[in-house]
């Protein structure tokens, strides 16, 4: 058999074995939402988001668990279009950088006790330092404004190097895990994924990325149409789209994210190139939408689009539009937040608190359950 | 001179230090953000966030500091209308759930690293407890239905309690603070406030609070529109407003915010209730804006409209509507992210990335600056 089919396989037998959430773990946490000290269901979508975190878990989330961030690095051929503020050579300047601990993520990453994991799924550049994890496929993708990004067995590889990456994190006790990215060109890429998968037209989903001004940006939408026009990728393969008009860090966070769904990691996605990689996820396999944290709306324009498609609702709205999994570790402290809710909080009965339901309106009861 | 016209001095020599931020620490702070290792302005609204950090506290907001919700707690005689659904005694439980630790604020305030301070500003039932900050004016308002909340001199006790407890956490070395509260009725006294100093149709502006079904809503809509029948509370004088149909715990608020604003405290704003108390804090004072901070978007309906009155963009959006500085606590992580990003980024020159502005496209430059 060759590689490829291998790998086809294995992906195949990922997507199978992701399951629907536990409904009785479910159950129990809607059970003990109602009987904290709060009126009933006044905490909101943080009541919801522990109730999915119990249903991922099997059981009440634990609180102060191990967290992490898999920063999938690479470039872009399509960068020689001119579609980016910004030269191919900062991927691999910024991958140093996270090494060094100097990038926004790495500060929101110690803050939120969140640890960042690098990895160099095809930077153009070979990022031989230490703290990078190398799982090169390539030398970044081809331009795929001339021919296809890369090929259904490099597609593969990546997507099975972020299937492992989800391995390596439940292996190393981590039970949430949030998507990250760094490379130039990459809204370009996710744009041209998202309008594949969903047939959305390119003026909606196309953004200014780092910072283009109205010519460039018009420009970009052109070479993400002309792009699909070349390839008519077929939209119900994300594979196909993968390959043909993807990247390769798209499809290393697509493999991270079925591989969490798989070992029933929650999975917090970041901004617009990551929620590109959970829309694909989700094509490949509809049960990981449940596994599925929305954190930040991104400034980047078709993010609200794509959090609508993928019927997300971010919980943050800073504007934020940097990647790197910045909006994806704030949301953490959500997800820590609805953790301990679950567990600390006082019951009415802990508390001798009256609930409404035992109460009318003025009564001197003391509220014994 | 009474205690009444020297006690309203005092406020005007508070109102009256409030000063405009410190633009050339804003400056400061702005040039720092565009040499930060990420696209300029790409952490969007958290880069504003730190540039108001800076311009509140006079140089870059130090990581890590001492922060402080107060929870001001108080009781409402307007819950003999019967228009909320919970009983008045639920208060006085949850002052003492608050000590014990049991409440959502602790949990959320041990997570975020924010201290909990619970203030009795006026609970109908004495909360003599140990760890109650007792500054009560009265055992709760009168019912304002029927008569004035409370007397002028009364509210201005409960203002200046809030200022002196602004006073207090400099003292301490608090850094930032949150505004909190607790009050069975209260978001029937919020509504009522609002109301008389937006102009707004109640409504507009009456919610569900704790949780009550259409009937009791229009109920509660009819009693806060012939409130202001009643009294027809003077527009532009917010003392005279928070007392005919305010609560104490509004006016303890209004206090703490513009005594944070005199001390050059930035202080994030909760939810409806808190965000009222900002709203009588900014009609006294305009200034006092400038160190507010916004935090969620509670579910309590008025509250979406009284942020855009303020012109207050909150940054999580979770649909909560618990109060007690549940969403304050959570958005002060934001906060310490700002100081953080400031303070701890590395600038292009310190990572050898290249920036922008000094390349080209594909150009072969190691960013130099």
């Amino acid at each position: 058999m060759s590689d490829e089919k291998k790998m086809e396989q294995e992906l195949q037998a990922v997507i199978e074995a992701v399951k629907p959430l536990d409904q009785k773990a479910m159950e129990k946490a809607r059970r003990r939402m109602d009987v904290l000290t709060k009126p009933q269901g006044s905490l909101g979508r943080m009541e919801d988001l522990a109730i999915q975190l119990a249903g991922i878990n099997g059981d009440f989330f634990p609180c102060d668990t191990k967290k992490r961030v898999v920063v999938m690095a690479a470039d872009h051929g399509v960068t020689e279009e001119g579609i980016s503020a910004y030269p191919s050579e900062v991927t691999a300047q910024m991958v140093a950088n996270f090494t060094g601990g100097g990038a926004a993520i790495n500060v929101l990453g110690r803050q939120n006790d969140v640890e960042v994991i690098v990895a160099d799924i095809g930077v153009k550049v070979d990022t031989d330092l230490p703290g990078v994890k190398r799982v090169r496929v390539k030398a970044g993708t081809d331009n795929f404004r001339r021919g296809p990004a890369m090929s259904r067995s490099e597609t593969l590889q990546a997507i099975t190097a972020g299937i492992e990456c989800a391995d390596e994190a439940e292996k190393d006790g981590v039970k949430a895990l949030a998507t990250g990215e760094m490379g130039i060109g990459n809204t370009t890429a996710s744009s041209a994924v998202m309008a594949a998968l969903t047939g959305y037209e390119a003026s909606l989903v196309v953004g200014r990325g780092t910072g283009l001004d109205d010519e460039k940006l018009r420009y970009k939408q052109e070479v993400v149409t002309k792009s699909l026009e070349l390839h008519q990728p077929e939209f119900s393969d994300p594979l196909e789209v993968l390959s043909k008009v993807g990247g390769l860090e798209i499809a290393a966070l697509t493999g991270l994210i079925l591989g969490a769904a798989q070992r029933r990691i929650p999975i917090v996605v970041d901004g617009f190139i990551s929620s590109t990689a959970a829309l694909a996820a989700v094509k490949f396999c509809p049960n990981a939408w449940h596994y599925l944290l929305p954190s930040h709306l991104s400034a980047e324009s078709g993010h609200a689009l794509l959090m609508d498609y993928l019927n997300l609702k971010p919980y943050i709205n800073m504007g934020m539009r940097l990647g790197e999994g910045t909006g994806a570790v704030l949301g953490m402290n959500l997800l820590e937040a609805a953790a301990r809710v679950t567990l600390e909080m006082a019951t009415f009965e802990d508390a001798n608190v009256s609930n409404k339901e035992e109460n009318s309106v003025g009564s001197d009861s003391k509220g014994a359950q």
